[in-house]
């Protein structure tokens, strides 16, 4: 293999210490710590000749511990292969090898300590050692690392992503006669950096020309397509094939095909990313939930193309079992529809103050240093955008586009019995702009609403960073009750740190919040925050009393303020509602103090006898 | 038959005009009019029977609407026998028959024009005469009209009630031992009302003993325990049977079981039933809902128990096919949600205020003349309502109970893309209130709130009512979307019509509601309502923004402003939101001034170079 390829091979055997080598000889066993330092060679030496033209390396690699201090470093360029026979087919070859310091008897132990691997190659040891070299040279040399399908905005930035950062990929388009016709060949040969990748629009080529176990994203639309795709998959795939979604699937779908491909014993992952075209193709930020072995084969590709934190970590962490990528990547658009329309609410504000849009502009400007987000930096970029007629914002129809993730964030919240009244509030203002029509004929009936509120741009400014505080507040709360009820334990300050660069939601609160939320999962009540808060709190109140004053449409900035208001009532109207439930449907209630919890039912109508 | 039961008999054929006779005996087929004066004859005969001890009537009622008119005004006297035989049976016995005017010849017009009745005990005329009486008999004599199943609060006080309005019944209880045992029976024994009825515990003695096509109507938990009592009764029901859900089902469940059923022959209607207890036993609001010629078959036992109108109309209509009975409920349920939130945040307005209990009472005693309502009722008798250590109000936990239907009706309108935000901040501001503990840690944490707006009771009043109106403007709007995307044509002002008296959503504003949505759908665009909502606005204006500046936690009311303010206005900041998304997700955008609706891509980032 090493002649036919070209690489230098190396014995794992060669580089022992004599003392491993005089404990094997004695017939004892390595223990870990005796293999360390052996490991630590052989990892080096990969390392090494990695940055030359790689090598061959063969030896024993028993447990996946092992192989983690193996592939430390170089994990983006490993690739394993598992030469696979039975005790009886390797003792006999033990047997066999003269001039070896491993008796025979030690062979047991390594098969009780052996883990297999699922990302490596299996090759029958059975096979002749021609067709054991043709079978690794097919798989390995000849097929590629990765495959992706469905070549859409974010597909064609990803797959140029994975191409840009070294891996040989198989991108996939459908042939659609007439529609999409050689979509992928096309785009292969559109980028430079694609020379070395396999484009197909047949399904059956296409798998074929991955690395066993397989790894094949789809960037398919969310829905039945996704199922179509899926089965049109299977046919062609081998066990421990691993299908990612990396649409904006549904976390109850994710759920449904991750058990249904089980069956057919195919990983299915659900992996949530966000970044928009851009972001795929420069770093965006992932959040792959589902089995977690299977992740490990993906993890290389995708920490590899994600975006970087300040520390140069990857924006990309395991997020946790079933539909859990695709939940946080839902709750993270949640999240991000109430931050766009508070920046719709605050540009709404300042035109009532008299602003144009330049102004504007200058003004968020200024909040760069307080409250700087990438959502804030495109807004000033769109503001200050203009065409030959004046400022395009202007010309831009006010219906604002409402499906998908948003809808989603605020069924979950309803299902989890969660206040997430921002993001709510967000998908309703959307929804209401919609009927733009009937929004036009009552303004000819009510008449007018201008009127300009008494603000300052500094209000404004604590009002907006207030308001975006609960939001968060609220959308990490979200995430919290469904890692409760759905035990998926997510740790929200590493969601945290993958949303601080690469997403749409990145903001400098986004990386107070990876500190805050390490400490403890409720941002509201750390202390940091609380004197923000009550310092910021005045000035929200005030906005949003005066705007109302002034008939403007503010319901995010309005929730933000009568969330943190319940929020901080330790006694709400709560007990008004419960009376009522007890008088109509017998729905009883409990005592304030009575901490048994007991049950109690009033007969409140006077004309009753009880 | 007559004899044996010992009520007269009447051959309708000797009630003919001598016009209609002759014309039979030229060979003639009698047409619509002709057949009108003799319809009209049988049906005030069978009145004045009725009045008796009731008739056995023989005739020709071949189409629906001659059995209209034969049953007008004693639907829920009549019993229909069809004896049922081919035409050539019918033929042959025709040809035997002497002295009669009709000439056989006239018999293939007469099955063209049949319609099979759905609700007929049918017979066939191949049995003797003496199986054809016992047939009867057992059939419409010993069996009871109409079957109950499952004896909880609710389904107790129908029975009682359907016993009440002269039906005879068959109810039923499960048998779970120790838990649930002899439930029917001794509810039976404990009213009198139920001597008639027959009580049952077990499923196959129940559906016997009803007569066909059976009627049973299921007053079960929501969820999987219907599903289950369906399993159950399946086995011994016949084609044409009916089964009613009675309970809070959810609507795609019900239309689940819609076609699960009618593979079985079998009829189900899904039916919404408000009132609580007391109005389940002296008259609910029902909205039934699935397929319409099964309804009729239902639809005089549910007019009889159903709560009546002013006009005496009962409070009952045919809502829709589908699952659109318990849509329409659920919706019900959601505007209910925001109403009792409503008059917890005025409560909690004046506890600021500094009022107790009684005092807030005495004030919505004179709220009645401009704003009545079974909820403000309710809640005036709960706030004087007092214990030995004072008021119970003071004494109940504020935590509110949150499950179904209020979180259904939110997951609907974001499903419809439809803003219903005063439903969903109502069912927010429940949510929260369940975080008591943390509630009182914040309160901790931030200090307490309190601080008194300035408000006079007189505003108060005009927001109370002016939200009100917004909530019930929302919950129609989104019941007209439904309509629309569902294709289920309903009609809201009968909706409102049969919610004016029987449930809880019950008020006067429900009875202005049916004469305006008789005009158009859309109630904030109605010119009687256009000039309330200008008058009382201000009021609900300065409202929310002095108890927003006080801290106060008011969701519902800051709703209605923001709903309102977004409503009549025709320019939003959605046009900001659209150039987001297009920025980074090229989702593209419309223009104001292009009635085209072509969509439009800007490059807006500074950095490129398009």
């Amino acid at each position: 293999m090493s002649k036919k390829i070209d690489i230098p091979f190396f014995d794992g055997d060669d580089f022992h210490t004599a003392q491993n080598v005089k404990k094997m000889s004695d017939g004892k066993s390595l223990d870990d710590l005796d293999r360390y330092e052996w490991l630590l060679t052989l990892n080096k030496l990969a390392g090494e000749q990695v940055k030359k033209n790689g090598c061959i390396i063969a030896c024993s690699a028993l447990k996946e511990k092992y192989r983690d201090i193996l592939k430390s470093g170089i994990e983006n360029n490993i690739k394993w292969i598992l030469l696979n026979g039975s005790f009886e087919q390797v003792i006999e070859r033990l047997g066999n090898r003269k001039d070896h310091f491993m008796p025979t008897s030690l062979l047991r132990s390594q098969f009780e300590t052996f883990e297999d691997p699922i990302d490596a190659l299996k090759i029958d040891i059975a096979l002749s050692r021609k067709e054991i070299i043709k079978t690794i040279n097919n798989e390995l040399v000849n097929r590629s690392e990765f495959g992706l399908l469905g070549l859409g905005v974010m597909g064609k930035s990803l797959s140029r992503n994975l191409a840009n950062s070294g891996f040989k990929i198989s991108i996939f388009n459908r042939h659609l006669k007439g529609v999409e016709e050689d979509i992928a060949i096309n785009f292969k040969n559109e980028y430079k950096e694609l020379d070395s990748a396999l484009a197909f629009d047949d399904f059956e080529d296409f798998v074929n020309s991955i690395q066993k176990p397989r790894k094949i994203m789809l960037m398919v639309n969310a829905g039945k397509t996704v199922d179509v795709v899926i089965e049109r998959l299977i046919p062609y795939l081998s066990k421990d094939d691993v299908i990612v979604d990396g649409g904006n699937s549904h976390y109850k779908d994710t759920e449904r095909r991750i058990k249904y491909l089980k069956n057919e014993g195919i990983y299915f992952l659900g992996v949530g990313i966000s970044g928009g075209e851009e972001g795929a193709l420069r770093g965006p930020s992932i959040m792959p939930g589902g089995n977690k072995n299977s992740y490990r084969l993906i993890q290389p590709f995708l920490e590899k193309i994600a975006a970087k934190d300040k520390n140069k970590q990857p924006c990309c962490s395991y997020i946790g079992g079933d539909g859990s990528g695709h939940f946080v990547k839902m709750i993270h658009n949640g999240i991000e529809y109430a931050e766009m329309q508070l920046l719709a609410e605050v540009y709404t504000l300042f035109r009532s103050l008299g602003k144009v849009p330049d102004e504007i502009a200058n003004i968020l400007e200024t909040w760069k240093a307080a409250s700087n987000s990438y959502l804030l930096e495109i807004t000033i970029e769109i503001l200050r955008k203009k065409e030959k007629n004046g400022w395009i914002i202007d010309s831009i129809l006010d219906k604002a586009g409402n499906k998908g993730t948003g809808n989603w964030a605020t069924i979950a919240a309803a299902e989890l019995g969660t206040p997430s009244s921002m993001i709510a509030s967000a998908l309703f203002a959307r929804h209401l702009s919609s009927f733009k029509e009937e929004r036009e004929k009552a303004e000819g009936v009510y008449g007018e609403n201008e009127r300009s509120p008494k603000l300052s741009k500094e209000e404004l400014l604590k009002a907006y960073h207030l308001s975006r505080i609960i939001n968060h507040h609220q959308g990490f709360k979200l995430l919290l009750q469904a890692s409760n009820a759905y035990n998926w334990d997510l740790n929200l300050a590493e969601i945290a740190r993958i949303w601080i660069n690469g997403c749409i939601i990145r903001s400098s609160l986004m990386e107070d919040l990876v500190i805050i939320l390490k400490q403890a999962d409720t941002i509201l009540l750390n202390k940091e925050i609380v004197k923000r808060v009550k310092y910021l709190r005045p000035s929200l109140n005030n906005v949003v009393s005066q705007a109302l004053l002034s008939q403007m449409e503010i319901p995010t900035l309005s929730e933000a303020v009568n969330y943190l208001n319940g929020y901080t009532n330790g006694r709400s109207s709560a007990n008004l509602i419960q009376a009522q439930r007890d008088y109509f449907g017998a729905h009883t209630y409990q005592k304030i103090n009575d901490a048994t919890g007991k049950f109690y039912h009033t007969n409140w109508n006077k004309l009753s006898h009880d």
